[in-house]
C-alpha cells in the first residue's frame, strides 16, 4: 500500500528553518522567522550578493496537460532534491497556493509523493500572508476609485468603464457579477462591478515582475484602473495611493523560504494565474534561488506552449535571466492520451496511441529549441507504463539527440531523480544555452501575437473579433502597445481549441478580447473567456475539513 | 518641542521578543516567532498553567468620551509599564488595531507618547495575520451560503432572510448596500447583500469569547445565518463548515505578544466593535496575562457605561474571570466638555463647567460600584490643566472615598505612574473585590435590557419600536434568548442621544433592532443605526503614506 501525500508529509522529519537556511548560507540577520519552520528572506541578501556569479537555471515545463495528470510540481522538487544527492547545492522556486480554491474541489497541493515541500498545511492555508498582503493591496485601490468618484470625481472617472476589480482569496460564485454603491448618496454611486479570486490580481502578477520595493510601486501606479470621460486612460498613481499600496506590500515582497522532505530549502512567493498572467513564482524569489545555489531549478504553469513562453518572453525579458536548460515533463498516460485514448482506457499497453501522441512532445521540444535552450525530457514514471511504452518515449528522444530520464520521484525522493539531474548536470556542461526571447516587444500587437502562435502552437493563422480589433487601436492610441504579450489559452491543446489534441496543423486562432496589464507590463490576449472567479462545488472539499483540539489536521488533502 | 508619536516610537529600544517571552517565563517552546519582535504565545501555555495561581485583574476604563480625547489606551499601556517600577510583573493585554480604517481618518494607534506598544507599523498592519484569518473564515461560510442555494438549496434557505454578511478590512462604502449573484444561473441567484468592516464580523466576537479551540468551533457552527421558507433559524454547523473555519483560525486563536517602549509586555488579541459587540480583547488573553503577570491591565472599549458593563456581564461572564479593581480614566478637558464647554474653549480654566461635567464621573463611578469592584480613577494630565482644577477633582473622589491620581505616562512613561501603580495596589490590598454580574442571563429580554438602562444609564425607562418586539419575540420563539445582552448605544452619552452629555436624567432609551449573535452568545440590541462599513473621507490618510527603498515608513501616523 502506498501512503497518501498527507501521511507522508506528516511523517517528514523537518529541521528548523534557521538550519535550512545556513546551508545555502543565510544568517539569523539575513531572515525573518515565522514559526519554526518557514521564515521570509530579507531583500538585502540580493543586494549584498550582486557581484557574486549565479547558479544555473533550470526550468520544469510540461507537454500540454491532460485530465491523467503530469506531476510538473512533483518533478521540481524531486530533481532539486535529487540535486543535493549529486553534491550540488539546488534552491526551488515554486509558485505560492491560493488559499480559496483549497475549500473548493481539489483541496492543499505542494508536489507529491516523496516530492513535496512542508509544512504543506501552512503553505495551503495563511502561510506568510502574502496572498492576504495582496488582497488588502487590491482593495484599497478598489475603495480609492469609488471614493473618488464619491467625493467629486476630479479626474472625470467614468463610472461605465472602470476597469480594475476588487478580489477575495475564496471560491464565490455569487460575487462574480454584482452591484454596488446601492442605498443611496452616502453609499456612492451605482455601479455594475465584479470580485476576482486574488490570484488573477495585477498585483499579484506586478508582485511577481519587480525587482525591488520602488519598481514594485512603480508598477502599481502605472495600472491602467478606469477610463475617464474623455475616454483617456486614469492610471492607479492618479488617485495617489501607491505608497500606500507599497507599504501594505513591504513583507509580501520578500521571499519565502521552507525545505522539502529531504530539506532541500524551497523558495515559495507568488503565484499567477497562468491564463491572464504569467504563471510563474516571483522575479525576485528566482533571482535569490540564483544567488544561494548552484543550481536554481524553477517552474511555470501549463504546459510548455504557454508557460515555458511566457516564462522566456516575460519573466526572462523583465528579470534579465538566461534559463540554462529546460527540463519537459511527459508521461506515457498523457501521450496516449494525446493520441486519442479516453482516460478510463489509459492502464493499458497502447504503442499505436504513444506514437501517435508524441507528436506533442515533439512540437514543444522543438518550441524550447526555438528559445536558444538545451532541454532534457523526464518521464514522470506510473506504475502501469510498460517497458515497451517507455523505451519507444526514450528511442523517440535519442533520435532526436535529446536526452531523457525516467523520473521515479513519487515513489522515491530524490534518489528516483538522481539519473534526472546528472543528465541535467551533463547537459549544462555540453551544451551551451543561447537564450533569446522570440520576439521584440517593441512590434506591433498583432505582429507579436502573430509570431506566438505560428512559431510556439503552429497555427496557420490569427484572426481577430472586431472588439479586438479595436481594443488593439486604443491600446495603440494610448502608447502603450510596446510590451509583451500574454496569451489566455486553453491549456489542453496547442490551439485555442481544447479537444484538438497531440499536435494539431492549420488551425486558426481566434483572438476575443486584447487588454493592457500595464502595471504588470503585459498585454492580455484572450482567446475565449476565462473564468477570474471560481465557484465551490456541490460538495466542496471545504466540508471534510476539521481540526482536532490536539491540533491534529483532517481532510485538507 | 514634543516629539511625535511615530518619532518616540522609532528610537524605542526594542528587545527581542524572545527576551520579553523570557521575562514572563515563556521557552522559546511556548512561542511562535513573527519576525523579531512579534510572537504567538502557544496554547499549551494556558493548559500547563492551569494550576498555578492568577494574577490581579485590572480592568482600565472611562468616562464618556468626547473630542476632546481620553487616553484610556495610553493609561492602560503605562499603567503596565509602571506596574514593573514598583516591581511587579504586569502583563497587558489589549485589543488589535484592525487594518482598513488606519488608511481613513484616523491612521494607526497603538497607546501615544511614553505609553506605546511597538512595533507600531507592523501592529497597525497585517501585524500576524488574525484580521485576515478572519476574514477568510468569514467569507468562507458567506460563500457556503449562497453555494449551498445555488446547489439545490436543501435546507430551504430563504434568500430575502439570509442574516450573515461577508466581510472586508478596508473601509468601503460602495460595498455596504449591494446586489450579488447577476448574470445568469452559473453565477447563483440574485439578493441584495452587503459587507461590514471585519472587526464587525460575528467570527471576531466569537474569537474573543472563545476558551478553545473547540469552543471557538462550536461556536462558529452555531451562529445563525439565516432563516429557511418556514422562518426556522438556520445555522453555520447545518452547511458542516464549521471545521474548516476552524482551521482557518488555528493560528489567529493565538495569543500574539509584543512589547512597550519600555519592554513591558503586552498581549494583543483581538478586537471586536464596542456597539455590535463587546469591545474587549479576547478572553484567552486575558487569562494568559493572569496567568504570567503578578498583575494584567487590560482595558475595555467606549465609556464604563458600554465598555466595562459589558466586559463585566459578557466577558467575564463567559469567561469566568474576576476583576479585582478598575481604573477610571478621565481628563479636565473632556469633564468640561460634558459641563457644557465647547471643544475650542477646552484650554481655559472653568471650575463651573468642570462642576457640572464631574456628575458623568460620578455616574460612572457609581455603576462600577454596582458591580462591587473596587474603583480608582487616573485624571490623564494634559499641558492646559490648571492646579485647581486638578484639585478640585481630587477633592471630589476624595469626598466619596475613590482613590484619585494623576497619570502623566503619556509624557513621562511608567515613570508618570507610578502614583497611580501604587494606589491601585494599595486598593487591591485593601478593598476585596466581590465582583458580581448584573443581570441573569435567564431574565427575558426586555427586562435585561432594562436593568441595563436603568441601573447603568441612569435612564427612566426603556420603550420599544415594533420592529423590535416582533425580534425579541422571534428570538424567544427560537429559545435563543437567555443570554448576556450587548447594547449598541452611542458611547458620547450616558443615554441614547450623543448630545445629552453631563449626567443626564429622566430620558428613555429607544430600542430600534434586536437581533442574536448566537454563536458569540449574546443579544445585540440597537439604540440607533450602526455604522458597521465606514467610508474613505475625501483625503484619506493612504494618500500620505509611503514607504522609501530604504525600508522607511512615511505617514502611518
Amino acid at each position: 500500500m502506498f501512503k497518501t501525500d498527507i501521511e507522508i508529509a506528516q511523517g517528514a522529519k523537518m529541521e528548523p528553518i534557521v538550519k535550512i537556511a545556513e546551508k545555502i548560507g543565510l544568517s539569523e540577520d539575513d531572515i525573518e522567522l515565522y514559526g519554526k519552520y518557514k521564515c521570509k528572506i530579507g531583500l538585502d541578501v540580493l543586494k549584498n550578493a550582486e557581484n557574486k556569479q549565479d547558479g544555473k537555471l533550470v526550468l520544469v515545463t510540461a507537454i500540454n496537460p491532460t485530465a491523467a495528470g503530469e506531476g510538473k510540481s512533483t518533478v521540481t522538487v524531486g530533481l532539486g532534491q535529487a540535486m543535493w544527492k549529486e553534491n550540488k547545492k539546488a534552491v526551488i522556486a515554486l509558485r505560492e497556493p491560493s488559499l480559496g480554491p483549497v475549500f473548493g474541489i481539489k483541496g492543499g497541493a505542494a508536489g507529491g509523493g516523496y516530492a513535496q515541500v512542508v509544512p504543506m498545511e501552512d503553505i495551503n492555508l495563511h502561510f506568510t500572508g502574502d496572498m492576504h498582503a495582496i488582497t488588502s493591496t487590491n482593495n484599497l485601490l478598489a475603495a480609492a476609485i469609488d471614493n473618488h468618484i464619491h467625493q467629486g470625481n476630479v479626474l472625470g472617472i467614468d463610472s461605465r468603464k472602470i476597469i480594475f476589480k476588487r478580489v477575495m482569496d475564496m471560491n464565490d460564485r455569487a460575487l462574480r457579477h454584482i452591484v454596488v454603491g446601492l442605498g443611496g448618496k452616502p453609499n456612492g454611486f451605482v455601479r455594475e462591478d465584479g470580485f476576482m479570486i486574488t490570484v488573477a490580481s495585477e498585483i499579484m502578477a506586478i508582485l511577481c515582475l519587480s525587482t525591488s520595493l520602488s519598481d514594485l510601486k512603480e508598477r502599481m501606479g502605472n495600472i491602467l484602473v478606469a477610463h475617464n470621460y474623455e475616454g483617456n486612460p486614469v492610471y492607479a498613481k492618479d488617485l495617489g495611493v501607491q505608497g500606500a499600496m507599497a507599504l501594505l506590500m513591504k513583507d509580501a515582497i520578500k521571499p519565502n523560504l521552507v525545505q522539502t522532505l529531504e530539506n532541500t530549502p524551497a523558495i515559495i512567493h507568488g503565484g499567477p494565474f497562468a491564463n491572464i498572467a504569467h504563471g510563474c513564482n516571483s522575479i525576485i524569489a528566482t533571482k535569490m534561488a540564483l544567488k544561494l545555489g548552484d543550481v536554481a531549478v524553477t517552474e511555470a504553469g501549463f504546459g510548455a506552449d504557454l508557460g515555458a513562453e511566457k516564462f522566456f518572453d516575460i519573466k526572462c525579458r523583465y528579470g534579465g535571466l538566461k534559463p540554462d536548460c529546460v527540463v519537459l515533463v511527459a508521461t506515457v498516460r498523457a501521450l496516449k492520451n494525446h493520441g486519442g485514448v479516453k482516460k478510463e482506457d489509459l492502464g493499458a499497453e497502447n504503442l499505436e496511441a504513444l506514437s501517435k501522441g508524441i507528436a506533442n512532445l515533439e512540437k514543444q521540444i522543438e518550441n524550447i529549441k526555438k528559445f536558444n535552450v538545451p532541454v532534457v525530457v523526464a518521464i514522470n514514471k506510473f506504475i502501469a507504463d510498460s517497458e515497451a511504452e517507455l523505451k519507444y518515449i526514450e528511442d523517440f528522444c535519442k533520435e532526436r539527440n535529446v536526452k531523457v530520464s525516467l523520473s521515479e520521484v513519487w515513489e522515491k525522493g530524490g534518489e528516483g531523480g538522481r539519473d534526472l539531474a546528472r543528465k541535467v548536470l551533463q547537459t549544462m556542461e555540453e551544451e551551451k544555452s543561447n537564450f533569446s526571447v522570440l520576439y521584440d516587444e517593441k512590434d506591433s500587437i498583432k505582429d507579436k501575437i502573430s509570431t506566438i502562435a505560428k512559431e510556439i502552437y503552429g497555427a496557420a493563422g490569427v484572426s481577430f473579433t472586431g472588439a479586438a480589433q479595436k481594443q488593439i487601436k486604443e491600446i495603440e492610441s494610448f502608447n502603450l502597445d510596446k510590451l509583451p504579450i500574454c496569451v489566455a489559452k486553453t491549456q489542453y491543446s496547442l490551439s485555442d481549441n481544447p479537444s484538438l489534441l497531440g499536435r494539431p496543423e492549420g488551425f486558426e486562432i481566434t483572438v476575443q478580447e486584447v487588454r493592457v496589464s500595464n502595471g504588470a507590463g503585459f498585454i492580455v490576449v484572450q482567446t475565449g473567456s476565462i473564468m477570474t472567479m471560481p465557484g465551490l462545488p456541490k460538495a466542496p472539499a471545504a466540508n471534510k475539513m476539521d481540526i482536532l483540539e490536539s491540533g491534529e489536521i483532517v481532510g485538507l488533502f
